[in-house]
């Protein structure tokens, strides 16, 4: 991963906030601007950028390694290339050993960007990321509610603790405008990189890549980015 | 847990669908009806039923085990009187050692109905408890999301292989009258339960039970409830 000159961990406090679907756009629209940049999708837990970019029919190449396809502009690996669709879930060391696997052997080559979706909130295969990937950046996505916000902050905690740069907080699906969570952010002094309004046209671009990209939210994150890189 | 003459676990396949929401109201209103219930928040990832219900101050006493204090007409136990405000996570076998604990050194008594606030998704914590609890019934909540549905596809196909009873589905956060959440229930032959509209209300009503009970949320789930006794 030494050729790799940027690496950002998606991650929230709790499930249900937009993690994926902010990582899918943030790396298309990453791509967009004529960054090279790869996907991960090490959400073991619920794996949906597949989902959301609607990509099937294509599979990593293997050649002393696997090769990520090409999918969209970006370089694109899942989890789901190893757990397929079964329905047993990975059990306590696997998901730790199928992670360590996943991140030794893909060839990502010479990126600008890689863009991890992680899982939600803080278990073992978040401590083994942040363990075994260097200079990894965490952004963390939440919502307004206060129960999100709570996990957040252990979350940001944690991560203080374990020395990990964090890019800053997104605010997702704002319903009604007021600057709690923003000044709640700047408390724990972390930067806040903006608030996306709720969607209702997300749920019909699930799916489509370009139609994602048209979206009230795409456009809103394109704003975060210019913050992320600054 | 024998004197315990219902046990339903609520599930769900993603974290941030209304999970800990609809456990807590649930057992409020069953209370509220004249039950004796009990309500067990074992989602380590988020324990968060004591936000919910503005629970401080109270805790479980030692009597040959641990005797759960009643709040707001319920048995409560949860998670949090074993991690506490700690901010590093149970790794591994710790999740599944602290939660053998727990259910083995409750003491609930009789109740007519046990509430368990579970962890979103399949882990090994969701393994554990439907191997170590008899009789357990699942109720699944979900969003309709079409993300939200895939991981309850999953969810429920690997309860049915383990031979597990599922009460149902109950649909959240609705926000465009549809059927189309209804009708993928019904095809994988499961009781459809009910949908719950999304109700702004519910996050000033956060902390307080009592506002809780008036919400349109409560109300709903109240209708929910007559379908699971039958």
């Amino acid at each position: 991963m030494k050729r790799i000159a940027n690496i950002i961990a998606i991650s929230s406090g709790k499930g249900g906030v937009g993690k994926s679907l902010v990582a899918s756009t943030l790396a298309l629209t990453l791509a967009e601007k004529g960054y090279t940049v790869g996907l991960f999708d090490l959400d073991f837990t619920s794996p949906s950028t597949h989902l959301i970019l609607g990509i099937k029919d294509v599979q990593p190449r293997e050649d002393n390694g696997l090769v990520p396809p090409n999918v969209h502009g970006l370089k694109y690996m899942s989890i789901v290339y190893y757990t397929g669709e079964h329905v047993l879930p990975l059990r306590g060391a696997d998901v730790s050993n199928v992670l360590i696997e996943l991140l030794s052997v893909t060839k990502w080559g010479k990126l600008d960007f890689l863009i991890i979706d992680m899982p939600p909130g803080i278990g073992d295969a978040t401590l083994d990321l942040l363990r075994l990937v260097k200079n990894v950046r965490i952004l963390i996505v939440t919502t307004p509610s206060r129960l999100a916000f709570e996990t957040v902050r252990k979350l940001a905690t944690l991560l203080k603790e374990l020395k990990i740069q964090i890019v800053g907080i997104v605010e997702n699906m704002k319903m009604i405008p007021n600057e709690s969570l923003k000044q709640q952010t700047l408390k724990l002094h972390l930067a806040f990189l903006g608030e996306i309004p709720y969607d209702p046209k997300i749920e019909e671009a699930i799916g489509n890549a370009n139609k994602l990209l048209e979206t009230a939210f795409a456009k809103k994150l394109r704003q975060v980015i210019t913050r992320i890189k600054a």
